[in-house]
């Protein structure tokens, strides 16, 4: 029996070493974690120096990952590997020499948008999308070259399809839903994911309540129905978990991650005025510990072993393998 | 006879004192210069200082001008007030709070977009114009409050009407001329420039050649000519001169201008790559000590003296008092 891997492909915690326990009581080999929302580049940097911290403060835990190899090495040494990524393309301001330096210092996904229109493309929040724009397609070919993945999760539509046929390697989707289950704004529908699958791009499944159906009491089952239709659109290879688990996070963090600094008045982005902090986790889905109840999930969901295995990381590791490095 | 001012509102030229000397030689009042075209907050602060360091170094002949009045005082004390732009969004990074700030620094003008799309609307050379976003509603609510003033000369029609209609208070295009006159991208439409004159914003005539028909060749006759089309068009008294002059400036400069960091291929603008670098001025526009000439081709097209004063600067005298202070 093959070896499988478990792969969480998005969180933003309030990191701490009980954090890091969790990944590893959850059986996770790799974590790819948010280190930018909003920040510029020397903001960005910043946080590559307070994660370099905590892989010199907790080397028995965790440690930096580069390639699909430190998945594996992660396993054989008993550790989690977290893979930096960003949700904007902020850190990259309005120089394309920044994406080559910021894969150096370790980052291996970012968005071209987080929720507004960014240099690159248009995000999902914008009432008009215009697509990939001048920069944009040139910081996609960059990043092609570089090994630097391109992640639309929080893109709009129109932005989304283009740069899955302007990229010349596939692009990913890390933490989102079928928006034919649960139609929220950052849910896809089948159409981008369908062409997502046919150029080799993957979707990491969100356990972000706004995210699922019926939010905080969507059950286990039926994510995992929606995990199967998935399967049945995309093909089981190219899902996998990207859960957006904000742990320990005080609310005041997703005003930032909303409001930012490009308004003064209030965003309630997914939320609303009557509930504005971050919505109470699934019972079933808490913490990093959870991780085996949702594969035994996929199994009562007509997952095979194999195709479980895939969806839990074995499947996030293939695309690790392919994309992280220089093109060839 | 009323006093008449002499304004030029746009400049970027290779400061020295030579310069500044022919600006006092053309009897220039006030000159609107740029001061950042791709730099960010903390590049566009040293450049901010840059200038500073000149007006104390250059007192006799320069000063930072701030309102109207200071205008004015150029003239009663025989010198030039310089008011700093920016034509590009870039200094304000993503964070709105940043316009308080740098008006408080003396920037009077901001483009929305350079030639690219920005966070906050559509720059001519896109292929498609998604108009005013998320930020950029913001953007110019923040800055009618404040008193910086929206300019839209390298931003693409929709964004441009989008603009007019979003903003409380008038707008500028500081250097553009009428493509009815000469298509060229940067040149502006009738429909944007009815627009403009119906919500009292300024046009500002270029003598950059590439806006000029029969560019380095185009006669003093043919671009009077076209004021006087404006003037139809608009109204004399919501017309101005922004020359563009970019004078003493080495080829590296209009590469930069037009390359930024945003690609690592060769974009060559509004030139070509066997005319890369800047055009030759016309002969009757070589710098600051011109404008006399100018003001008589004007009435030779048949402006009036106080209509041809107005375009020579009372009338960006009087867009300066109404629009360089607070909201009232």
């Amino acid at each position: 029996m093959p070896q499988s891997y478990r792969i969480d492909c998005l969180q933003y915690a309030n990191w701490s070493e009980k954090l890091f326990s969790q990944m590893r009581e959850g059986g996770l080999d790799a974590v790819h974690v948010t280190i930018a929302y909003h920040e510029d580049f020397r903001a960005t940097a910043a946080n590559v120096a307070d994660w370099n911290l905590r892989f010199q403060r907790h080397s028995d835990l965790i440690f930096k990952g580069r390639t699909g190899d430190d998945v594996r090495r992660a396993r054989e040494t008993g550790r989690t590997a977290i893979f930096l990524g960003l949700q904007t393309p902020a850190p990259i301001e309005a120089d394309i020499g920044l994406i080559e330096v910021l894969h150096e210092m370790g980052v291996r996904f970012m968005q071209l948008t987080y929720n507004n229109q960014s240099l690159l493309a248009t995000g999902c929040y914008e009432a008009e999308d215009s697509g990939i724009t001048r920069m944009g397609r040139q910081t996609i070919a960059e990043m092609n070259r570089i090994g630097l993945v391109v992640d639309m999760s929080h893109s709009a539509d129109r932005s989304t399809l283009e740069a899955i046929e302007i990229s010349q390697r596939p692009i990913a989707i890390t933490h989102a839903n079928l928006s034919s289950w649960h139609p929220a704004r950052r849910n896809k529908s089948d159409e981008v994911l369908r062409a997502l699958a046919q150029s080799g791009g993957m979707l990491g499944f969100s356990l972000y309540p706004h995210h699922l159906k019926d939010g905080s009491n969507c059950t286990l089952d039926s994510f995992c129905e929606m995990a199967a239709r998935a399967a049945d659109l995309m093909g089981p290879e190219l899902i996998g978990i990207g859960s957006d688990l904000c742990q320990d996070q005080p609310d005041s963090v997703v005003e930032w991650m909303r409001v930012g600094r490009w308004t003064r008045e209030m965003d309630y982005g997914e939320g609303s005025a009557s509930a504005a902090g971050f919505p109470p986790q699934p019972k079933w889905f808490q913490d990093s510990r959870d991780f085996a109840g949702i594969e035994a999930g996929l199994r009562r969901a007509g997952f095979s072993d194999t195709e479980a295995a895939g969806v839990m990381g074995d499947n996030w590791l293939r695309f690790f393998d392919e994309n992280f490095g220089p093109a060839t």
